[in-house]
């Protein structure tokens, strides 16, 4: 990290980027979901002048908007929704990395939930593989591929598509599987991560303070201005990595900055816990929008066929 | 073809397709632009508490939302642009491609507009090669590859994605530019289509009648019960392909048939402008959609900024 | 087209492209196959100093070469395999397409097989759908996704890639089953495919000659000057297309060509069998370049294991 | 790491991967470059009978293969050289991975060379961004699908491909400009690695002997049967594990183990540089391979058209 952050605040972008996967597969639901009937070029012909009339009949029973013209070789919809699985293997996949990083060995500061017989090493107890994380990655890396077909395939020919509407068949099935493994391997994941909170404090700590240098040269800079604090900080960092010693240490023994920030000032100023900006705030807002949405919405994607 | 269908309706299948992605892009104006702020972790922590209001301010001067949550490794709302853009360019693709097969020389119904030095040959006047239709088919092909790196490149380490967000830098813009370059080159080409309909006619009739056997059958069915009808017409098809007679003739001189229909009967079912079902109804409801939409919404994309 | 093309030589570019696919996979049987053993970072550690001859020895017994280091994480090999199944697939691909666009009802110069319950239509017996066009098209439109996955599964972490690796487990055995079914599929629909000469011929004839006014204005030009030819000939293709004449007839009847090219020399000018250029050479060249690798090459992928 | 692995042998498996490009790229040099000519359907027919020695004299010319026959629209040649370069891209991009993960604050084994302006942080001395990785990643990244596209536009029509042969025209290049870069970038970084041994020792020793429980267990198991002593270091890794102790010390404080192998038996199987199995000969068969092909083939790609 080149700054602190909150964990929290991490999760809440998670939460933020799978609750947008939901609202958008939620809407696709109701917009890209429609009636095709038609017969060979869509025309309804053979059910002579009775023809829109049985397609609105079926449409409100399937519970499917009757689409305005046959659409059998227009596929932007289907495309749309292949997308949308894709885009959440993608966010998926982007919560996987990153469990993947905090269970490396040297960093080892989340894991995903242990259960007999997975992941585990027997001799390596300590050891955690990442297991759903590889499922998780090989989903978002498998995803992207399959929607450039189902995009490629749109350039389908007059009314019978000749290869395009062929390819559909297996890769848009594929990218529900893929979409759909991604998001349960994820929330088993996440809701059972275990979290070494000392751990991170400790890796926080690793950096012996240089990663809070943009606190101190903020609150020096109000005093002396920005480009001197700059100039000072910078030294004192370049010490303290020579030394090896910790950058608070640094900074008391120069008088330059002592004039200005007390001890008691650098404590607190590289205090990791100290520098977190609008963190919490972001987290409130993260949980209040997805508190709204729980209100009005129904929880599950298909409830509103009831 | 199949069967016969109104170049009005093929048409009308363009214009939804287009209009579908048109509404798609407005909406992602308003859903998928957010506010980009906050430093290396995204905790506006540089601004001490004030960050979030000028994170607010900054919002509604660039008249964007502010997202709930840091979002610059959560890449959802770009990917989804990136995927709305490579589906106007395959709406694009269907329609250049069915352009381009209709100016085969062997078809000839319609041709893209001439110009000066543009599609032309000297020697062969009569001929008009498809240089807007090859443009959108190569933007159409394209595409989907752009797109396929975008959702790869959701999968972003932390707070500070390695080579994932890089790879955005180029892809997004080049998706905007073909999306863009496919859907004016497609405007050029329908809007100034030159239709030869008398040479639409002539193909429908290449087939001799055989394209309308099934509304034959049909008409015939409701009287002799549709296996039976299905039986006469199918001979009587393969007797018209032996003989090269029309089908017309070759159903009036059975006597199985004529019994139930007659000569002006088979003229009406075998002429193609009265086998067209629910086209115009569909051309109707696609046009009505259009004019709603025009009602309440600016045309323009960039409207919604004034 | 634009000029005559001999339907010997298209043949033989299909015939020369699967040959060079054939020889790709047959090096890569060789060049990309190499055994893989090593245990988790490849070292071979677990057994001793015995390690590399365990491997040479089963090497041996597999037929396969031992490479020179462990490349569990470095999957070039597999990629190159993965392109070169593509590729066979993208060139069975522009085959089918050709197919399909010859059995148009407008064009009808060449036809997959006939069998029975495959591809006809009972009422319409003239006409023929390209179901194994289909077949062909839809692997070709689905492969590259595929080898997109595979080159971005390539960046892998250190000696165990997390997802990347797994991604390849669905993904590379797709590629085999759709490259071969491609391939099964174009052989069947190339080697019965049932040619209509007459209806070619017919085709070309459908310009009225003006397909051939390049060779009007190379043999005019050789006497007149280029510039000069190409102006007459250019006037006269004008007049042609404007009253629905035969080229011949409007250049016969055109004194300054007359005064140079005789009517039997308009004959043989505007006879597309006269205007072929170095197509029988071509095509014997194919044929011989095919001959030659069959002499000394087994033709099966698995022979040179015997 | 699962198990020890010297970092020589990391570095040979990189040097191999590179050099099996280097080949791939040298094969194509000669085999994918072929003469291009030949008129709107390659025919020759303007040069009369003299078309293919002309052929011929400018394939010598231009020092390329002139192909068996025309080949403008079977494009398999270019997309083989197009997955060559993605491949190339790809293993640069599987070096970059390993490159941005030793570099991670909390690893800090190696390092891009440091240079002015580049990659550092002013405040966070200790700090090198993987500025090198990120470039060769993002072409990793975009490469795959630029593939994607080449090889969907092998499906061209007859001879004058419609948008597939256009779509070359903007993808190639870049594909080139990817690959290159990406090389470049990589062998600076490679070359240039700052390796920080001590702290690759300091992170070997992380786990306290257990990423090498498994020489215990072979050296046990030759003496008392490989079940057995798998339970038996199991058992002590739990312990190890439990108490935070060495697992040397664990196991020398267990009779069943210390009955067969003496604290000196220990030190020697827990000594990472003890248990690297065939890492030094692999090593040497790289470089061995290396030389080899130094010797008789030129080092540019070029060179072959001296």
């Amino acid at each position: 990290h080149a700054l602190p952050m909150p964990f929290g605040l991490k999760l809440a972008g998670y939460a933020a980027a799978l609750a947008r996967s939901r609202e958008r597969l939620r809407r696709l639901r109701r917009a890209a979901m429609a009636l095709q009937i038609g017969g060979a070029v869509g025309t309804l012909a053979a059910l002579n002048d009775r023809g829109l009339d049985v397609a609105e009949r079926l449409a409100a029973l399937l519970d499917l908007p009757l689409p305005e013209a046959p659409w059998h070789s227009h596929r932007d919809r289907l495309a749309e929704v292949a997308s949308a699985l894709a885009i959440l293997a993608g966010s998926c996949g982007k919560i996987a990395r990153d469990v993947s990083l905090l269970m490396q060995t040297d960093v080892a500061e989340a894991f995903e939930p242990a259960a007999p017989g997975r992941g585990g090493s027997s001799t390596m107890p300590h050891k955690r593989n990442p297991v759903a994380a590889a499922v998780v990655l090989a989903a978002a890396a498998r995803a992207p591929g399959l929607v450039a077909t189902l995009l490629t395939a749109m350039v389908q020919e007059h009314e019978r598509g000749l290869g395009g509407w062929h390819a559909e068949w297996q890769t848009l099935p594929e990218l529900c599987v893929l979409a759909a493994g991604a998001l349960r391997r994820t929330v088993e994941a996440v809701e059972g991560l275990e979290v070494d909170a000392a751990r991170m404090r400790q890796n926080l700590e690793a950096t012996r303070g240089q990663m809070l240098a943009e606190a101190v040269v903020l609150a020096l800079g109000s005093r002396i201005g920005r480009l001197e604090a700059h100039t000072l900080v910078e030294r004192a960092c370049h010490r303290a990595a020579a030394t090896g010693l910790h950058l608070r240490d640094v900074l008391a023994a120069d008088g330059a900055v002592a004039a200005h920030l007390a001890a008691a000032d650098l404590d607190r100023l590289l205090d990791p816990q100290s520098y977190t900006g609008a963190s919490d705030r972001f987290v409130d807002r993260v949980l209040k929008h997805a508190a709204g949405r729980g209100a009005d919405q129904p929880e599950s994607v298909t409830d509103g066929e009831a």
